[in-house]
C-alpha cells in the first residue's frame, strides 16, 4: 500500500523552499540570550535527533505541510523516550497528550501539521508503527501529533495531507541543518501578522554546566506585538495586536517541540516544556484565547530511554537532580525565542488561498529599526 | 462523497443484538444506591440527549463498532455545551481533552470507537461539522473521540471502522431506550474477564435537592475484583486480577460520558466527571497502568449553552452553586457503578480474533451468590 | 524554649485511648480484597515509617490531635523521600503540596491536625528542622500539613493545638502497633454519621510481584452510605447521606497517606496516590463539595532517596518501571478502604463541643447485617 | 489580645520608606507595552481593591514585612471573589491553593510574607476572619499566603513577622497610591541580582475592548538576565545568571497577585494568571528550579462576587466570554512586566543580615544604556 501511495505524492513535492537567501537573526549579529546555540543552532544539535518535512505547494490554494521530529532514528515504540506535554493555551488539537502525561513518555515520532490534518496524521503514525516487523504483535499506539491553524493561506477544508506525505516526511528525516520558514508544516503559517513558519535554534550549556544541549523546533502561527531580542519591532512599525494597522485577531497558535540531551526524567521534562512559553513570552506572544501553544520536550539521551519490554521491573537510570535544571531552563527559554524569530527570518511573502497574501517580515525595516536601537546589524 | 461510503457501509450493518432476553441489574431486583433511576435508567434520561450506535461484526475478525453520545440534536459547533474531561488513568488515545479542558466546552458529538479508531472517527467529527450549511466558513473543529482496547476479540490493526460507519451512528442517535450489551463501542470489549460493553443508567434528584438528572454512558474494557452492588462476584468465583484463573492483565480502559440538566460551568463539571471513577471503583476497577480511563462530563441544559458567535462579550447564565453539588456527585457515581453493572448483564458471550472467546457473566451463578449473600434476586 | 513548653503540655495528655476493646474489621473475620496485610496491617508495615500522636482531649470541649507520620526517623530535610500529592477534592488547607508536586519529594515529617491547626503545625515542622543541628543553614523549609474539621465535636475555634504538640507527636513516632480511633488527630472526627478517627491498614504484595508493602493512614471525616466490605450498612440502617435520619452534609474530609517500599518515582507516586480514592469510594464515600479529600503518597524504600546536597549532579536510581504498577495500585485501594472501616471500628461514641455526641458504629448491629449478608463474623 | 499584640508592634514600624525619590519606570519616558495604564498605575486602579504594608527594618538584621491585597474591604469570607492561582514554578510555601483551584474563589484577604512567616501568617488571617461579628458561626477559613525568601538580608529564621503586624498590613489597607520599592513583604528581597521589592502596576483597556482594568502587584526575589523594556541591562552591565560577575542562584520568587474588575469565572482568572508568566519572561526572569513563582487572580467585579450562604441553590452571573479574553491577556502581561521594573526602580541600597548589601539598581547607568539603545529617557 505505501508504494503506491508514495507514487502518488511524489508528484507533490518538489517545492522545498530554496532558503539559500535567508539567514538566520545571528547571522545578522543578533546573538539573542547569553548562552552559545551548538552546531547547527538547531533542534538537530541534541544527539539523534532528526527532523523531516514534506511541503505542500499546489495550485492557488494549497499551503500547508508536515514537520516531523524523531527523538531517534530507531522503533520509537520499542524504545521509547521520556516526555512530557505542557499545554500553554490549550485551544488546539494535539494528539496524544494525556498518554505521554501519565507515562512520561512518547512512543512515536512527533508530527507536526495543520489543524485538520491532525487525524490523517494520527492515521499515518499508527501505519509507522505497524512498518516494523518488530511491532507485528502491537495493538495500541499513541501518535503524539501537533498542529496550527494554516487556513487564511490554505485551503484547510480540502484536507490535503495525506498519509503518505507524513509518511514520506518522516522517511526523509535527517540530521544536522533544518530547513527553516515557508517548509513543512510552517507552509501556510503566520506570526505577528507577517508570514510565520518553521524555525529551530539551540543552546549548549558550557561543560562546567554540563554541557547539554537543548534545541528547540516551532511552528510559528500566532500573534501579539513582535520584538526581536527585545527591541520593539511591532510597536515601531505599527503592527501588532490592538494596532490600527492588525485589527485582526492575534490567534492563531505556537507548536513548540524541546529536545535534550540531558538526562531527565518526565517530571524535569514538563517543567523544561513550561520554560519554553517563557521564550515565547519573549517574542511579544501573548497567548491569546485562540491559540493552541503546546510545548512537547523529550530527553534523546539513549541512557534514560524506556524499553516497551523489560525482563525486570525495574528501570536504572541516571537523571538530573532538580539543582541542576536552571541553567537548562534557561536553554530551552533562549533557544525557542531565537526559534520563533529564525521562523520569521527565513519566511518569504507568500500568496494562498482567496488571494490572501502574507507578507515577510520586511528585512530592511527590521534591521534598520535595530540598528537605531543600538545593535550593530549585518546584512 | 458520504453517499458512496454509505452505501458501502450499509451492508455491513444489520447486526444490532437482539438485547432481549437481557435486562438491567436493576430488574433483577438488585437496586444500586440510594437515589432512583430516571425513566429510562439511561443517560437519555437527560433531556435532549441522545445516542446512536454502529455495530460491526464481520467475519471471524471483527468485533468492534461505535457509539456516540450528542449533548443534543443540533449544530453542536453553533451552540456549544460546557464540558470538562477527568483524566482517570491515561494510558489511552482520547482526542480533544486539551481543548474541553481550556475553553470549557464541546463542540462535535462525543464518539467512542475502537483505539486505532480514533484518527478515523475525529476526521469523521469533522466531516460532520462541515456537513452543516451554517459551518460553511468553519476552519477549526475539535473532535472529542474517546476509545478502548477491543483487541482480544477484534482484528483492531485492520482498522475497520469507517468515517461513515461513524456517520451513521449519529445520524442514528435518538432518545429513549439505548441498546447495551455487545453493541456499537462495546461490540468487542471485555470487563473483568468477561464480556463487557456498553452499559448505561441514570439517577433523578428529588424534587427537593433540585430535581436535577445525571446519566452515565459507558464502554467497559477494564479489569479489578467485581463486585455486584458491594457483591464480591469476582472473589467467590475466583476469577479476577491476580487470581489464579484469570493471570492475565487488568488492563484495558474505561470510557465514561456523564449527562446533566444541571445547569453546571465546566469547573462544576469537571468535578462531577471526577467522581464517575468513584462508581468505577465500587464496581471493583482498580484503574490499571494500562487503563485509558476517561470521563467526559457535559451540562445539556439549554441555559447554559455556548453560541460560537455573539453580539455581547458576556455570557449571562444561572449556575449552580459549589455547596449544591453534592447530591449530584452522589448521583453520577451511583450511575457509573450501575451503568458498568449493565454493561456486564447486557452482554452475550463471543467468540472473534483468533477463535477468542469472550464468554458472557454467568448470570445464574451471579445471582446465586446475590442470593447467598442475602438479596432476594429476580430471574 | 521546647523543654518549657513541654513541661506545659506534658500536663495535657495522658488521654491515650485504651483502645483494647476494639479490634480491626479483619479480627471481626471481614477481610476486605484479595490480597494480604502485613505484620502490623498498618502503615508501620514499610520498613522505616514512624506513627506519632498526641491526644487532647479537654474539658467539655477540646476533643482533637495530631498524628505525625515520618517517612523515616532521620534528617527528613537533608535526606528526602520522593512523593506526591493527589487532590480528591480540594476543599481543605494542606500545607505544602505546591512545592511537593513540583519538586516530588517531602522534606518533613507529614502531620494531621484538625482545620485550624494547620499554621500552628507548619510552624512546629520549621522548628523541628532546624532542631537538627545539621540544618543549622536551613533558610527554607517546606511544611506538609493536613487536616479536618472536628468542629462538632472539639472547639476548633480555640485553636487548642500547640507548636509542642506537634513536636511531642513527632518524638513520640514509632513503629509497629499504630492506636486507632479516637486518638491523635482522628480524636474528634466523624465518618458517615458515626464517629471516625484515625485509621490504618497495609498489604504486603507476593514475592512473584515483587513482595512490596503499601501502607495506608486515614484520619475519616467524611460522609456518603457506609458499606462495610460491600455489605450496605448505611442504607441498611438507614443512616446516610440524604436519608431521612441523616439529613445533614457529608461534608468533612479524608486524609489519606500512602507509604510503600516500592522504589517509586514521583510520577509514579502520584499515580499511586490517586488510587486512595479508590479505596474511599468503595466505603461509601463521595468526596462531598465540602470535602477535603487529599492523599499523600510517598517511597521509604532508601534507594531512591533525595540528599538536600550533593556532589554530583545525578541521581542513580532504580525505580519500578510503569507496567509494574498494577499491583501497587491495587494494594493502595485495598489498604485505603481497610484503613477507614479500621477507623470506624475501633472508634469510641464521644461527647464534646456543646454536648454534640458522636456515636461510635453500632458494632452488634453491623455484625448483624454482615451475618445476614453471608458473612461469618467473629464478635 | 489584639490590642496587647498591637502595642507591642507599634514600637516596630515607623519605617515606611520615603519612596520620595523614585519613580516608576514610566515616569522615566520608559513606556512599556502598548495599552495604558490607570490612573495610579497600580493594583488599586481596579475598583475596590487595597493594598496594605507593614515594614519590619530592626537592628542589623531584620529586613522582611508583610504585604496585603484586599480585593474588597468588606467580609470577604461572607462575600467570595472567583479567583484561581496559577503556578509558575512551585519550589514555594503558598497556602490555600487547593482549596481556591477547587472551589474556584477567594475568601480571606490574600497576604504576602516571608517564606517561613507563611504560617502565622495563616493564623493571623483565621484571626481576621474571626474578628467579623457575622463570622461568630465560622469553623473553616482558607487562608492565602504567598513567600519569598529574604534570608539573604533578613534573619528569616527569627520568625520576626507576627499576628499582629498581619493584622495591622490588614487595618492599613487601601486605595491609591501604593508604596513600592523595599516596603512590606519586598522589604528584604532581590531581584536580578538588585535590590528587588514590591511593585505594582495597571492596564485600562480602551472602551471599544471593554474598558476593563487589570492591575498587578508583584513581591520581586528572582533572577535571570535583566530587561527593561527589552533593553538587555544584565547583559550589558554583564550581571546577570551564568554571568561572572554574579555566579550565584537565580533562585529566589516572585509572587504575583493580578486583579481585575473584568467579571470573569474561575476557569478564564486561571488563563489570565497563567499570562503573568509571560510579562515575568519578558523582564528577563527564567522560573528557575528554586523559584516559588505563583500568580493568583481575582475579579475584583463585584457582579461576580459570591454569596457564602445563599437561599438559592443557583448563581446568576454575566461573565466575559472566552473570545473576549485576549485584551485581558495582554494587559496582565504588560502590567506584570511593569510592575516588577517597577519594584527594581524604587527600591534602595539595603545592608542587612551578615552585613549583606543589595545595591539598587543603578538607575544612571540603566538610564544610560537606554538612551544608547535609543530610548529618550526622562532622568
Amino acid at each position: 500500500m505505501f508504494p503506491r501511495l508514495l507514487a502518488v505524492t511524489l508528484l507533490l513535492c518538489a517545492c522545498v523552499p530554496a532558503d539559500a537567501q535567508h539567514r538566520n537573526l545571528r547571522d545578522h549579529g543578533i546573538a539573542t540570550g547569553v548562552l552559545q546555540p551548538g552546531q547547527w543552532n538547531a533542534i538537530t544539535d541534541v544527539p539523534g535527533v532528526e527532523v523531516g518535512q514534506k511541503t505542500l505547494v499546489r495550485g492557488d490554494s494549497v499551503r500547508t505541510g508536515v514537520t516531523v521530529v524523531l527523538p531517534h532514528a530507531g522503533n520509537l515504540f520499542r524504545h521509547k523516550v521520556p516526555a512530557a506535554v505542557y499545554v500553554g493555551n490549550g485551544f488546539g488539537k494535539l494528539a496524544g497528550s494525556t498518554q505521554v502525561q501519565e507515562l512520561g513518555n512518547i512512543e512515536t515520532p512527533i508530527v507536526l501539521t495543520n489543524t485538520l490534518g491532525v487525524p490523517v496524521a494520527a492515521d499515518a503514525l499508527i501505519d509507522h508503527a505497524f512498518s516494523f516487523p518488530e511491532n507485528a504483535d502491537v495493538q495500541s499506539v499513541n501518535p503524539v501529533v501537533g498542529e496550527t491553524n494554516d487556513s487564511y493561506l490554505n485551503d484547510i477544508r480540502g484536507r490535503h495531507v495525506t498519509r503518505a506525505d507524513v509518511l514520506e516526511a518522516i522517511r526523509s528525516a535527517a540530521g544536522g541543518k533544518v530547513h527553516q520558514g515557508n517548509v513543512g508544516a510552517g507552509t501556510g503559517t503566520m506570526a505577528f501578522g507577517f508570514k510565520g513558519g518553521i524555525g529551530t535554534a539551540s543552546r549548549k550549556l558550557p561543560a562546567t554546566l554540563g554541557g547539554h544541549t537543548v534545541g528547540v523546533l516551532v511552528q510559528t502561527n500566532f500573534g501579539g506585538v513582535l520584538s526581536v531580542d527585545g527591541v520593539p519591532i511591532g510597536k515601531t512599525l505599527g503592527k501588532h495586536y490592538l494596532s490600527d494597522e492588525l485589527n485582526d485577531s492575534p490567534d492563531g497558535s505556537c507548536m513548540i517541540v524541546v529536545a535534550t540531551d540531558a538526562p531527565l526524567d518526565a517530571r524535569n521534562l514538563e517543567r523544561l516544556a513550561k520554560r519554553a512559553m517563557l521564550g515565547l513570552a519573549r517574542t511579544g506572544g501573548i497567548a491569546s484565547n485562540g491559540s493552541g501553544d503546546y510545548v512537547i520536550a523529550f530527553s534523546a539521551n539513549p541512557g534514560v530511554r524506556i524499553a516497551h519490554d523489560s525482563d525486570s521491573p525495574l528501570r536504572q537510570v541516571a537523571v538530573l537532580r532538580n539543582d541542576a535544571m536552571s541553567p537548562l531552563f534557561m536553554a530551552a527559554i533562549e533557544a525557542t525565542e531565537e526559534a520563533i524569530l529564525n521562523s520569521l527570518f527565513h519566511a518569504d511573502t507568500m500568496t494562498g488561498r482567496d488571494g490572501h497574501e502574507a507578507a515577510a517580515l520586511p528585512l530592511d525595516e527590521v534591521l534598520g529599526i535595530m540598528e537605531r536601537h543600538g545593535y550593530p546589524v549585518v546584512r
